[in-house]
């Protein structure tokens, strides 16, 4: 039964040994959600894990299986990538970003954590004194946390504050130090699933030029910005990049979300020519190679796992080349994202919530995988408690870096009406008792 | 036409940009060999590349794809992977190695490259001051590039002269200084298919113990040490194993030799369950988890990829079991690695070569994988650039870590009788001249 009591919720965390709640991981409010749910005998309606709502692709299933029984299992993959996957990744970002990248600077990795990891590893190296990496906040806690085991610097600012023109001196202000080697963010936004505007990503690319820095822009939700329609391959719209404003840039494309693949971990990294080619004292010495993508595939990539398992990348190249083909549809598939999202900000609105980060410039934000919410002048902590208390469980805004008030809503895993049923009711007695 | 010039050499290692050949990686090889193959206009003998020889095992490909045919592509693994290969694991390291380990403790890994990536960075953090790796030389040099990444102190000996009880005071000159974490080597040895004997695998274990050191085995050719029959699961005789003589250990068990599943990335890192569920103040500090294992899981193997593809887990989970279960016998399978070592070997000795790292003891080593080759009083370089010429590729044997004069030869591409005679004529060509 909920709500549970405050003694119950405490008895809980205490045994998890969870410290402070709006620090604790996803892993630690899974078990403490799951430790709930025993003491409730009711199930959670669960809102912190990004696990994909949708069944993966088909055809990537199917051309994975083919591929297996042609026998490549016993072949180790071109740590650089199989061609079918980097010359696949090369159409797919051409017809629905516009870009045109080189296959041959396009490389498969253990998704995009491996990717970041990969990234980061190589551009420690890249020059002495640049050591630093940036982060648009509020973020994936991951990718922070990534650049620390690394022994990379971390300097980070909430952009809640400093949107549009604002984030130009924000910038400035950590650029002009020097000792920043890249800008890390993700469009569409997780946790808040904002879209950096225009106006903001030109910032970002003449910064990134002016103060010789490069930005990862993480597309992990490509094209689920769905209030511009970026589904028609080769033809604008194209999704919003900094790549139109700078040659400093790494794209990372996730098949996660993408095509809902995140069981097979499979993502490519997509170097700008610029960054790949260009040579370095730092990597020639640390590396042996001069060449930022020599280093990166036969210094990091090699010794992070020689490669990426070889039929991922063959089910990858074939959703790739499919949706650039216009056989297969994956932004209107993920649209079922944005109808949850919809019914769960309208049930959020009805009980007295607000979306923390609520606009991208003059327009609110999109309805998609992730969201922002807070509850009057509730804390972060509070409002995580409180909501766990009353069965439903989030990831608090602190955690990913943000300084706001609020709680990251996740609506994959929420499809069921009879899910959006106890949803509501545990929301309206949450309004009555607050 | 074999042989090839001087001058003809010379220019293709120019072309390549390759300095010091006994210094060149093994990707700088099969480059200069391909160049090389132009020029001469006949294919080399390949004995540089590590690939399988073998096609995968065949009921790891349908696991795998019933997996996915089943619908696990859009679910993120466990990070410290699913079950089913915990337990498999742990079974199959019971039938073959006797040691009893607890599947909780046994964790999938992209590759025993990203295991060993993955072990070196958490043992980073185990103890200040304990910041170095001992490297028994020869051996795989990836794990030595991979330790230079995460940053730790690099130490090493090339075993050649210390074998037997000459061991135990070598190691104490090393281990008693006190800044080394782990020692690492491969049983059978890479490249010079040496196995080390119980006595050397006593004193080992025995002064991890004294030293507080971990040791990490590499198995990847488990069982391939065919002068005794290991191939009856769950019966006397064991492969040997430092698991006997301390605590301290973890085994990397990769699908890649052992099952010619290489393609797949998949391999497991096997952990004592006392080395796994220590605890270190330093852990705490740096991944906000004290126990090795938790630091190890949620720290750094998240970090890394988010686990492993889901797919090649089930894929190694089938095979583990059908071995353990005594309905897949890959002992015997991978005897084909042997019966070409001992082709190979006995054309090299009757034209003129000798076996660098010969014995194991009183024994002679195994025929297998791999093993070391010199020609009377050549150098490393001219032995392996001589080979060249001659349309033969090696990798020399400075590139493993030996002091040794000579070059590793791997016997996993060459099968058909057509090799072998373009082998033994070339070698009679060579031994001429010479």
């Amino acid at each position: 039964m909920f709500p549970l009591t405050k003694e119950q919720l405490g008895r809980a965390v205490a045994e998890l040994q969870i410290g402070d709640i709006t620090q604790a991981t996803i892993r630690q409010i899974c078990s403490l959600s799951k430790r709930l749910e025993e003491m409730a005998g009711e199930p959670f309606v669960h809102l912190e894990i990004g696990n994909p709502g949708l069944p993966a692709i088909q055809l990537g299933v199917e051309a994975e299986c083919e591929a297996l029984q042609s026998g490549i299992a016993n072949k180790y993959p071109d740590i650089a990538g199989i061609p079918q996957v980097k010359d696949a990744a090369a159409r797919f970002v051409k017809a629905f970003i516009g870009a045109d990248l080189e296959a041959q600077y396009i490389y498969p990795t253990v998704g995009s954590m491996q990717g970041f990891f990969a990234v980061m590893t190589a551009l420690k190296h890249r020059q002495p004194g640049r050591d630093t990496i940036l982060f648009l906040q509020p973020g994936f806690p991951a990718t922070v946390t990534q650049a620390h085991i690394i022994g990379l610097g971390i300097e980070q600012f909430d952009i809640y504050q400093y949107r549009g023109k604002a984030m130009e001196a924000k910038l400035e202000e950590y650029l002009s130090k020097g000792n920043v080697t890249a800008i890390s963010y993700s469009n569409p936004n997780n946790p808040a699933w904002t879209n950096l505007t225009d106006e903001e990503l030109e910032i970002i690319g003449r910064l990134a030029t002016k103060y010789d820095v490069v930005v990862l822009e993480d597309l992990a939700y490509l094209g689920m910005d769905f209030r511009t329609d970026f589904s028609h391959p080769f033809e604008a719209p194209y999704v919003p990049t900094v790549s139109k404003y700078t040659d400093n840039y790494i794209m990372m494309l996730s098949g996660s979300k993408i095509f809902s693949y995140a069981g097979q971990r499979i993502a490519v990294v997509a170097m700008s020519p610029a960054v790949a080619t260009r040579q370095y004292e730092g990597m020639k010495q640390f590396f042996g190679m001069p060449r930022f993508c020599d280093a990166f595939v036969f210094g990091v990539l090699y010794a992070l796992s020689s490669g990426t398992a070889h039929s991922a990348q063959h089910a990858l190249a074939a959703m790739m080349n499919a949706a650039a083909d216009g056989k297969l549809d994956f932004i209107d598939i993920s649209r079922e994202y944005g109808r949850r999202a919809s019914i769960v900000k309208r049930l959020l609105d009805e009980n007295g919530f607000h979306i923390v980060y609520a606009m991208d410039g003059d327009e609110p934000i999109s309805d998609g995988f992730f969201f922002t919410a807070g509850y009057k002048d509730m804390t972060s902590g509070e409002l995580q408690s409180e909501l766990m208390r009353y069965g439903i469980s989030s990831i608090s805004l602190p955690t990913t870096g943000s300084e706001q008030d609020g709680v990251r809503i996740c609506v994959s895993m929420i499809s069921d009406p009879e899910t959006f049923d106890a949803f509501e009711k545990r929301l309206k007695a949450f309004n009555h008792d607050h």
